[in-house]
């Protein structure tokens, strides 16, 4: 048992070098040779831990998505009122620090990378749609959204919304601040709220 | 003089040829050597227009901004109500077509790939946000715009909208298609506008 968490201990290690290759250099100096050096491991004890460089890519972008949806569920648990809640999860999910900004550079630099090659890219990966449609579904059970709108539209707005001010955060974290992303997401929660 | 138009015209050519390479085989392909076999000539007679790899993607990434604001200032000289201008700006903004989702990706693979070269980043390479400033007041000179709405959130939740419509478009042509994008974005400038 102790060996099994171990191997898995030191994988996320070496995810955890190939981000911030991946932060400094970019997609083209995320090489093996680069993330071993960074991991301070020999070429060949990295690749005891991952095969190919698309494989450790693929494992440490997996890292990302799990260590977002972990951040999610913790807020979907809390004891709070139901838009409150919502606009914490959306906090979450648009970058406001260096760590969330850092997970959105992996995150971008992954996908143009897997873009090209069709056997690894996905674009539901990060199951963000998913999300925002049970997000309008839970303001709908709530009674807390507009009759009149389309849940589905409402759905796919929802969704550019938040993965463009994403997209801002990372390019213009100077105006797209965690300060002026919270104004725009009440105002957008505010929207499509029935008045209380 | 027709020598100078020869030249500018070939360096077009060679940027088409780029984006083509970009299309097909991502960032990683774009070398001199597969732009060149791509545009049909040597690595000598390319050098001749561009002398380095970056020189050549910084035009052809030029070439993609100049291509869409030429469609956009288009639509802003046509005689249209004003509402209906500002949709079909929008829709010549985010990619409803091959040619404009084309586009898009070689913007997303651009900014994946100078994102860590200082020295030729800008993150306000598009001037998408100064435009949607000027759609947003053009609105509220109309006497469109909702009273009550602070004008530089919705500036900012407008340009969110539109970048995050436009990298789903791209990664996800199916869902997010053009009769997708313009419910979207009647239902958007429908929020935000007065009744009539």
């Amino acid at each position: 048992m102790p060996k099994r968490i171990d191997h898995e201990k030191r994988r996320k290690q070496i995810a955890e070098a190939a981000w911030r290759v991946i932060l400094e250099r970019g997609m083209e100096g995320a090489t093996v040779r680069n993330i071993a050096e960074e991991a301070e491991l020999s070429l060949g004890a990295l690749r005891h831990y991952f095969s190919t460089q698309d494989e450790l890519l693929v494992y440490a972008m997996k890292l990302v998505k799990e260590k977002a949806a972990a951040r999610i569920n913790e807020i979907a648990l809390q004891d709070l009122p139901p838009k409150e809640k919502i606009l914490n999860i959306l906090l979450e999910i648009v970058p406001t620090d260096d760590e969330t900004r850092a997970e959105m550079e992996v995150w971008f630099a992954f996908t143009a990378y897997f873009r090209h090659k069709e056997t690894v890219y996905d674009a539901q990966h990060d199951g963000i749609f998913i999300a925002m449609r049970k997000l309008i579904d839970y303001l709908d059970q709530f009674h807390l959204l507009q009759n009149h709108l389309d849940k589905e539209i409402e759905t796919e707005k929802l969704y550019a919304l938040i993965d463009g001010l994403a997209l801002h955060a990372m390019l213009e974290p100077e105006r797209v601040n965690k300060k002026r992303i919270e104004r725009v997401l009440i105002q957008h929660l505010h929207s499509i709220c029935a008045d209380e």
